[in-house]
């Protein structure tokens, strides 16, 4: 039997999908009993040179692929919005299946697409939208069967983990960094989309949707990035044993969730301390399996291709995991999974009684001080708090204890230790 | 729809599976559609006091479920070779499916055991087996079908890596060790399973199997256990900045594998040093998604019951990837990795001299030393070979350098440089 395909796309994921099907079509049908065959590509242009082999496929009209009857399987590599969606929706309208690496359209017009697909019948996955080769979202699935799972967190961007990576090791500044990920194709030449957290953002909360079946406006959880992250604070940070990591989480409670996207301290200890460069790890935790951390590429051709053809197996092989608890809208609340946080106080220069008064304050606040270093009118400190944060941070400003110029939360090994506070809470780049 | 099934065993792992089962059994309806029951418990002692309610479900007959034409799924927790072999090949060789946690049984017989389930168009699933809770071998199905995945190796014993965590971290002797393992419930009265590394080769040989569609004899794999290690060896590999793993490791060539079970020094920056504990980790390399790392505990009655369930829902779902290679059975290399070993000999009490001769016979073999220690007439040392470690061995003994009391292999990060080398090695505790 054969199943013919239409792909939307021929960039880098469109690429990959296109070689690894046409490489392994035998082995799928030897592994399904169908031979999947691409019909015809889209791209906007005919004559751009290509990687692969493609003649008579490409054109540049998207309806003959959604308009045609033989193509049962319509996979999404464009990109972004608007076609994106429009393609999408007409594709499942009319019965076709879709597969998409999109993950801007999944965190924002999810749950609408998958209302559209559970109308028609028809499948839609989105296995390459998060964690890039990491095969997460099917896992979680069957996971769901026999788990309440409440916790779902990792690091999900590549670019910034090569970024951050790249600083803490190398001794690089931000802008180096950066301009390295973008000379080796890590990061574009507009990086707002990684550095600033909406690509963890949006697959956290396509995550968030398949773990806790929660649809999240995109706007309600908090975001902090990378971009401005200070090289002295890469230095203390170091110094003390821990590595920096943009982490995206969410924490089911009862009537809500906790989440966010920031960049935390790690400890040593943690395993996350080893996910470097553009490794992504995703970590879940459930009442039976306890925690799962899976680690793997999070981006590139081929394993973003092998995410696509992973979701192109589920569907020859029809397997499908029902999931009867519509998405329910639940609030995000904002708030903290620690009580220890690094800051960093650029202090009114000269002044020599300084050093008394922030020991002062912080004695007073009862925050216990576990790293410290003070020169050139800047106290920095990895402090443990009684505290809220939002409270301490308030008198902080109150008391004009130095200018606030950095502060970030630290990571607890044990997440079901924490305390999850609800608050405001004023964490990242200042 | 209902379906019926038997269950073998009522332990730590039957019991898990039982609990799982029924308090999830809605769950499970649910996503698959069919609703599993339990009908009869084959146990040895109708009397013994029960963690689970069971009235009117226990026999002490196997042919009760084995001759049950209702009950269409078999699950064999009783574990060893006989009569679980039995049992199972009956249940398959009369159309029933059967999910087995037993590694032992899928080691020895799987070859057998998979021809006769294919004969009878049923399904042995073995998720249970390898890595507790982490759902490898279902995701390798998948994973083998766009990648040629050459290496699969890593932690999969909870076990040693509890006693080597707890050795390396809190300073304990191998028997303290052994011992706090064996009260908390993690190692059995008879520890030698565990500790002589047949666990760990066991699963080696199922993940083989799965990953490289090879058959390999039990018995024509390295395996070097734990028990013996010393603890001034932990000392100089903890004081180097290294931990000591419990390996199982397999490299598929092209008319062979290179297989071994033996402790090997992970780096600080590996990711395998941050896991601890009974936590266990399986690493994959395929050519499309580089490479993976599923970290997940390894045992433990609810985490081995989930993998139980995850098979039984691939059943349920009948999501059957076919694997249309018939396993070959391929010959065993015997080779090592890595080109640095760490090294202890017990030199001839009192003589001057010895540092000299060492220090001269590394420099005339081209032995690069990365770490060393010489104190009360023992010498230690971390170092990078130019030629094979049989013949350096060897040349040690031949100019009596010294008695040689210890040799691990060192991990390399990136097991994709390895230099396989084919020799009979002589790595592991002396």
């Amino acid at each position: 039997m054969k199943i013919k395909i239409g792909l939307l796309g021929l960039g880098t994921v469109g690429t990959g999908v296109y070689k690894l099907i046409t490489s392994r079509g035998g082995h799928i049908r030897e592994s399904t009993g169908v031979y999947p065959e691409i019909k015809k590509i889209l791209v906007k242009n005919l004559n751009k040179p290509r990687k692969v082999k493609v003649e008579g496929l490409l054109t540049q009209n998207a309806e003959e692929i959604l308009k045609d009857k033989e193509i049962k399987i319509v996979i999404e590599a464009i990109g972004g919005i608007s076609p994106a969606y429009e393609y999408v929706k007409e594709a499942l309208s009319s019965g076709k299946h879709v597969i998409t690496a999109n993950k801007e359209l999944m965190a924002k017009h999810g749950e609408d697409l998958n209302e559209t697909a559970k109308k028609n019948g028809v499948f839609l996955k989105c296995e390459a939208s998060v964690g890039g080769a990491i095969p997460i979202l099917h896992q979680i699935d069957r996971l769901k069967i026999t788990d309440e799972i409440d916790f779902v967190g990792g690091i999900v961007n590549g670019t910034t983990n090569y970024i951050l990576t790249q600083m803490s090791t190398k001794g690089k500044s931000y802008e180096e960094a950066l301009k390295e990920a973008q000379q080796l194709g890590y990061a574009e030449a507009n990086p707002d989309y990684d550095v600033k957290g909406f690509d963890s953002l949006y697959k956290l909360i396509i995550l968030m949707r398949k773990v806790f079946n929660v649809n999240v406006p995109v706007n309600s959880i908090r975001r902090s990035g990378i971009d401005g992250i200070a090289r002295e604070d890469l230095d203390y940070i170091t110094e003390w044993g821990y590595k920096l990591k943009l982490f995206a989480w969410g924490k089911k409670i009862e009537n809500g969730v906790f989440a966010g996207v920031e960049p935390v301290l790690v400890e040593e200890s943690n395993i996350l301390s080893r996910v470097n460069d553009v490794n992504n790890a995703v970590i879940l935790k459930g009442d039976s399996f306890g925690e799962y951390v899976f680690v793997g590429k999070g981006a590139g051709e081929l394993p973003t291709g092998d995410a696509v053809v992973a979701d192109l197996i589920d569907i020859l092989l029809n397997y499908n995991i029902k999931d009867n608890d519509a998405a329910k809208l639940l609030p995000v609340r904002q708030g903290s999974f620690t009580d220890t946080f690094y800051i960093r106080l650029k202090m009114h220069k000269g002044d020599i009684l300084n050093l008394q008064k922030i020991l002062n304050f912080f004695k007073r606040e009862e925050a216990l001080i576990l790293e410290s270093s003070y020169e050139n009118d800047t106290f920095a400190a990895v402090i443990k708090l009684k505290t809220n944060i939002d409270v301490f941070v308030e008198k902080l400003n109150d008391k004009k204890i130095g200018e606030l110029k950095a502060i970030f939360k630290v990571l607890q090994e044990d997440i079901d230790e924490l305390q999850l506070k609800e608050f405001e809470d004023l964490v990242g780049v200042i």
